[in-house]
């Protein structure tokens, strides 16, 4: 998917919310348990409630794999029910030597039909150059993540500035805003207006809202440019909105606050 | 696996090798290709031949997930071929928020039956914290790779000493010398005499002989301390090591150089 693709489908959907597929086999409602394939019945739900609400969807690996080979089966199937023009990232956080980045490129934009990747910098150009090399493929690299251990390493004085800024201002010319986000989980508006500085053009994928507590109006006043460049992710506090059989309709409410929220700072 | 244990396998086989099964379809020999799973039938046969030279085997998961759901199968059954003592590496390189990764550590732990798992630091300590919750199990934290990509954030100054550096002092404490261990690609030995001063009981594993151009002799003499607490990986140049049908006979003559070599720097 082109950036102008992309931007096209926020305008359409006035919405750059992208829910977070994190489903876990263990927190779905109960009366879907008996199906062949409980998370699958539940993610066809929620995308058939939300996709007219959303630029796209994340799905988070992790829940998948954890789940052996069948994991995995449910994830392309997954994918299969997002429709055509909506954004598909694979939330995988992957980052190791060439040779095996090469792999990881393989699987996620060649196995399963993901637009977008997310990856870890901390092993520098050859663990991210692989994933470029995909046209129309977009790679978005961990810059400031909105967790407690950000703090950890991410918020380490390298220099003038910290190593997440150090990161964002090093890579950036490794791809192009074309084809290169960043993960940017600013909890304050001085973070994202740091990150602005470093690359005014490129899409910023936001976590944290919601469950992680960020603040929606924050961060789309700090984080837009003129035009849009911003994804905001929201998983649990959608997907699991409600826990009965109208739970589609409760992620589908829970949606809907967002969009209407996001529609009114694109105008 | 305890450390003891660990300690007890290098001591028999007078080994500190670990065989990276970074197998990829596209490499093995030819007369392989119409076996029904012949990634499958190539790991089989290269743990036949050299399983009583090795302390254990790494499994580089991206060759698998790029096969898909069938790649899966093919590396759960690779461990079944794995005799009992030895020692079961998933090199993941994963790393995310706390949930996530307690579902990763699910992936390598509970539904395939690995000893460790390599981890990335960025996201700091709430994304590794899940890993180190199971007992008998080992997290592996990428502290200095021997990529060229190494340079670009692990070497970066953060106060009186690098990131990876920063690395390995903070998180040291979130685990022990008895669950967590390091890799640390040390291309020089004054880095790995740092690391060492850093962290003078944890096991290393150490990536970078071979194709990547370490060198044994230097790599012991500065990673070891008094219980050796080193583990070298060795992939590509033994796997690969022929491509007849005589591979396997060719990865072995390749192993036991290496076994060898690490039995009298073991005296």
């Amino acid at each position: 998917m082109t950036r102008k693709e992309l931007i096209a489908q926020i305008n359409t959907k006035k919405s750059f919310l992208i829910i977070g597929l994190d489903s876990d086999a263990g927190l779905i409602p109960r009366h879907l348990v008996s199906c062949r394939d409980p998370v699958l019945a539940f993610n066809r739900e929620i995308i058939g409630a939300t996709h007219d609400l959303c630029a796209g969807y994340k799905i988070n690996t992790a829940f998948y794999e954890s789940r052996g080979p069948a994991g995995w089966e449910s994830l392309a199937r997954t994918l299969d029910h997002i429709p055509d023009g909506l954004f598909r990232i694979a939330d995988a956080k992957r980052g190791d030597i060439g040779n095996t980045s090469r792999q990881y490129a393989k699987t996620f934009f060649e196995v399963y039909p993901f637009d977008a990747v997310t990856v870890s910098p901390y092993m520098g150009e050859d663990s991210i150059r692989p994933y470029l090399d995909y046209p129309g493929k977009w790679t978005i690299i961990l810059g400031l993540t909105s967790n407690p251990g950000s703090g950890d390493f991410q918020m380490l004085p390298a220099g003038e500035e910290e190593v997440f800024a150090r990161v964002i201002r090093k890579s950036k010319d490794w791809g192009s805003a074309e084809n290169t986000m960043y993960v940017v989980g600013a909890t304050r508006s001085s973070q994202m207006q740091q990150v602005r500085s470093i690359i005014p053009e490129h899409f910023l994928l936001v976590p944290g809202i919601g469950s992680q507590g960020g603040d929606l109006s924050r961060i789309a006043e700090a984080g837009m440019n003129d035009t849009v460049s911003l994804l905001v992710n929201v998983s649990r506090s959608i997907i699991y909105a409600g826990d009965g059989h109208d739970f589609a309709l409760k992620a589908r409410s829970a949606a809907l606050q967002l969009q209407e929220e996001m529609s009114g700072y694109l105008t």
